[in-house]
């Protein structure tokens, strides 16, 4: 369902999508072993992290959430919930991992969602915020349900990159240029711009007001 | 708008649909009530409890929500916020009879939902879930308003009971079957389950790492 | 995409909704500004404080959500996060301003929302629901991801005066009168009933069962 750019494997860019979504949904499943909901909430939040992000997107596009309809999705969140069930600490082992899979799946997202946006005919401002969307809409709520104030509106490096690989597809888009190599382009740029925050601890800035009590944040 | 089995009276469809509402409602009102919210946030929680689930159901399956078209659903929730909040001592010695009312909402909710989404073409797994959602939707909204972890997503057998019911009737319409005999089975298989989840208190089991503290939760 | 009475210039209706985006903005992103979010989280609260009451109508109508197509409306809550961002200081100076506006906005997205909803044959007690959850919608979403119980369901004269605004058009339009005269009129009274609530510090009561402990509410 998700629009398939010039150049591309259509099973390839499946199994991207899949893995994406199956480590979005280790976060929420992560996320709510730890705050020790039971299993039922872990699959819950593995569903929410791994799907929320896209029926959001198809929401505000106007159109029926697709991966919802796509057993492929339900699955990989599916099993997302039980690999954080009963693998927490394995995966924390492995966090170093997990965090590399995450930008990822944050890379392929945002373009997928942006792409996805341009398809239905939204401006190129829709579909950038779309893309942004489809890629923290589901961290976003897995915060809200667990009690705390979103960790992508307070801190991190985690919606700039999503915002940067957006920008690329659409902007190609507009200027007429659908190939795969710009979608590349995207994901890379969000991907390496992710990882780079992670390493440097970056974060945006707060408000020049609230800036006092501390040494500057940018 | 919710379909109806054959051999159903659709009179007594919509009652029993009004008296789950109701009684989701009442759910939502009392926790407002206890929560010292104003009357008009008793009565947007007992609206929250008793449509929520449905409405997020109707988007997912991607059509207009029914039931907030419907001004029976809205009069009945109204009734509820205001039984809330005049009749709190009167609805809490009341309690059992509260909650029978509500596992009755819930066994006839979660059947309702997964027949709705079978007669919108969706597979079966989308079916289970949406019959969990529109049944459990509005309780996970209420304790988000709250500022409260989802309960259902930490303790009680709620969403297990609600899954069950939902998969009867779809493994029904699956195997050919749409008598409303297996609608009577499923709503009774959940109404069944969740009486003696609340008997004997029974819960989902936590994560294995988390349950170092405690003894085993299964 | 707003329905538009007649008798009304359509730009000026366009630079009212705006404004009133523009000051439900403000209230998201100063509210974002002090729980100490970042520059993302600033723009995200403008956003949704000033766009998600109208999406949650549309939604419940049935429509793709058309204030998120509109790039005006995109560009009213970019500039509210942004003045909100860098001004609080002045905008603090200057409260008694920013909510004149406010009330105004308020006045503003109940009538229209009323108004959307019957031009798309609602019901009359679902154009007032929905003329009131496009005014109040944002906010309660902001207060949930600032973790606080909505301050609308709890105390404060807001929701009210959004009802009665939009019950004003409502019942003219049930009686055939579609003159923008009434929108006025309806405006107004929102706008006067907000402003006499602020003023005379109003609430709605609280259930009987929870006044014990203070002197009545009402």
């Amino acid at each position: 369902m998700i629009p398939v750019p010039h150049g591309f494997d259509v099973t390839l860019l499946l199994w991207l999508n899949l893995a994406g979504t199956f480590t979005f949904g280790l976060s929420g499943g992560l996320a709510a072993v730890r705050a020790r909901l039971d299993l039922f909430g872990v699959l819950v939040l593995a569903a929410v992290v791994g799907l929320a992000g896209g029926i959001t997107r198809d929401l505000l596009i106007g159109v029926p959430p697709s991966t919802f309809r796509d057993w492929h999705y339900l699955a990989a969140v599916g099993a997302a919930g039980l690999v954080s069930f009963f693998g927490r600490p394995a995966l924390e082992r492995r966090w170093r991992l997990v965090q590399l899979f995450d930008a990822m799946g944050l890379a392929l997202v945002c373009v997928t969602g942006a792409s996805r946006a341009l398809a239905f005919g939204l401006g190129p401002a829709q579909a950038i915020i779309l893309g942004a969307i489809s890629s923290i809409g589901g961290g976003i709520l897995r915060d809200v349900l667990l009690r705390q104030v979103p960790t992508v509106l307070r801190q991190d490096l985690y919606a700039v990159p999503a915002v940067l690989g957006a920008a690329v597809v659409t902007i190609a888009h507009e200027a007429g240029a659908t190939h795969g190599a710009f979608a590349v382009l995207g994901a890379g740029l969000c991907f390496g711009t992710r990882l780079l925050g992670i390493h440097r601890g970056l974060s945006m800035p707060l408000a020049p007001s609230e800036r006092r009590d501390e040494p500057p944040a940018d």
